[in-house]
């Protein structure tokens, strides 16, 4: 058995959260697609999930259900805290065959246990969850009424306990080491995938006392003609002289991700680029001296827009979402986003990435900050100077 | 624009192919949700299929169509070669929300073009494509037939040109370079990220001419407890005195994946495992020996299966699969199986990731080759000794 990353009554109050939302919804279980969630729910982890894989969450006091390839199953006896019996593997004779579907498998297996009537809520879209797989699954379980449970354990995610916060601080000194990592090794004439090889060992050795994990989007490295499409990835082209290099990076520790973007001036900072740097860093300021509890997502962004309107500047996609426990491809949660409409009041324990990304023509900056909501306001879990670096 | 990786000729003939098979079909329009087969068809190269993306290929002559975030079509710009009227990002302000969806504005688009009737086929089975989204696309074409079209482009794709073939030699050099790495940072009292760092540095550094591309499964380190769970993720464990050491590792080259696995015995081979891996060696001479074209591809398993029998072995799950482009989580093309039942007759220009993984209790062996079919037999495109590395 790994040890587990939180103690078995961190797994039962988080048990007890999702029952109390599916008791209030009516569900007599939930299907659980999202990989984020099944590891926060059942601690298990391995990239097994290129073949379908859930867990149940019966509304009755029974523990919850790993169910993925069989050759998985030594992995959740590994991993998860849940009984033998509760780990179950679907055969190898069902892994990508057009005659056959892990979903028919599941869905006899849900049968067969007695949870294959009643309210079925199930996470619709989950990354890994095909139109396929769900189209299989209802049609095995004729007498259930399915119910779209999408976010449903991601907003119970959203608030973190003491020890998520933990974790979470851990990964943001991994964040500050690949940055730190990425300043040292970028260069004129240094190649994009050299700085990347050294961006990664820092992420993945993590620190003397605990390992990185892999991060749910690999480092992002903005810079020459790349540098106006933020998810472009990183190529054997060298970096010149004078380039302005975005960096979005990330720390991740037993799956859990602070992000950190920070901006790299290659030789002299272009007056443009100062002076966007200058409304971007006043903008954060405004974005931190904002989050506070009862204060709405969308108040966040307009401290923000405020700022850069006063700059001339304009920025059409959202300034910072939740994060947490997270698997490629996404390390967002899904839940608050700073933005106009999104009026989720923020709350103590809530973790947001503020990322300032101002993508201009031909050059972008990029400065973010993991924040976590406290009490009375907020802190910063990243802690790195936030100036542009100007490596002369 | 980011050079491409192939010819504008080279596209041409995907798309030829592509539309045969769709007329065969009586498809008028096939939209690609398989992040593998947006990039063979149009180039489109960035991780920015956490929200939807979509690749539209109609019947008519004219050039697909890539449609993504809003924020993305700069990267479509850069490296897809279709005209730029052909990469369409939609709003920011349908990044997920609940009140309205990507889809619903593809569909829009799709009947805009005067593409929303007639036989649309469509991956229903693609990472990253959920059945909420599936549910607004077709809600929003009501006039339109749907078709499963799942591996339609996968099955061509099976058939790799020079051009590909060139791609997976390099990719081959890298997963070599991966293996060896491994074999040096690997010993007793080193913690597995810390290898993982080195293996990681010599995928993505990749070699003096070209860049190493993020491998679309993690490296996998089978050791220690951890031996006998084929898909557990690294963690800061130190390897101990007389370990063995599955490796399953790759190099990718412009999307293009060789897997490469080996084992490593740290101190003495225990007898089990010499005898076992005597087995597997033996076992892999067999499918070389085997592979060539029409033979079927359950013909090839077969071969293996002889052999280990005779030697009072077993293994349920498959022992290999077709590779090629690959992006997380998988680098398996989901078409050709080396199993029973896969009556697949072997073609010159597949490629096929041979693993044979034996995973016993507490311990596990793990052999593989990147093999090219060509005319007469095959050619393993990855070159490096067999036999279990023993680090005394």
């Amino acid at each position: 058995m790994i040890e587990l990353p939180f103690a078995l009554s961190e797994y039962r109050a988080r048990l007890q959260a999702i029952r109390a939302e599916m008791a209030r919804r009516n569900l007599d279980l939930l299907v659980v697609n999202d990989v984020a969630n099944q590891h926060y729910i059942t601690g298990y982890d391995g990239w097994s999930f290129y073949t379908p894989q859930v867990v149940l969450v019966p509304l009755v006091d029974e523990e919850p259900v790993w169910i993925g390839r069989a050759m998985d199953a030594a992995g959740g006896l590994l991993t998860a805290w849940m009984k033998p019996e509760n780990i179950v593997g679907f055969p190898e004779d069902h892994v990508q065959r057009a005659d056959r579907h892990p979903m028919d498998w599941i869905a006899a297996w849900i049968s067969r246990k007695g949870w294959g009537g009643g309210n079925i809520g199930i996470e619709l879209e989950a990354y890994y969850y095909s139109p396929k797989a769900h189209a299989r699954l209802t049609a095995g379980l004729p007498n259930a009424t399915f119910h779209d449970a999408d976010l449903l354990v991601n907003w119970i995610r959203s608030v973190k306990s003491p020890a998520e916060v933990d974790y979470l601080r851990k990964a943001s000194r991994l964040a500050e080491a690949a940055v730190r990592a990425a300043y040292d090794a970028i260069a004129p004439g240094v190649r994009e995938c050299d700085a990347i090889a050294r961006i990664q060992a820092a992420q993945v050795a993590g620190a003397p006392d605990f390992a990185g994990d892999i991060t749910a989007l690999p480092p992002t490295i903005l810079a020459g003609e790349n540098a106006s499409a933020p998810h472009v990835m990183w190529s054997d082209r060298r970096f010149g002289e004078n380039e302005t290099v975005a960096l979005e990076l990330a720390g991740v520790v037993r799956r859990y991700t602070a992000g950190l973007a920070r901006t790299l001036q290659l030789g002299r900072m272009p007056a443009k680029v100062s002076d966007t740097s200058r409304a971007v860093l006043e903008g954060m300021e405004a974005v931190l001296a904002s989050i506070r509890p009862g204060v709405t997502a969308e108040a966040v962004e307009a401290s923000w827009r405020r700022v850069i309107e006063r700059h001339g500047l304009k920025k059409e996609s959202r300034i910072g979402y939740s994060i947490g426990v997270a698997y490629p491809p996404d390390w967002g949660e899904h839940t608050i986003s700073l933005r106009p409409g999104d009026t989720t009041v923020l709350k103590p324990g809530n973790v947001l990435h503020s990322i300032l990304g101002m993508w201009m023509d031909g050059w972008g900056i990029e400065v973010s900050e993991t924040i976590l909501v406290t009490e009375t306001g907020c802190e910063t879990l990243t802690s790195f100077p936030r100036d542009i670096h100007v490596k002369a």
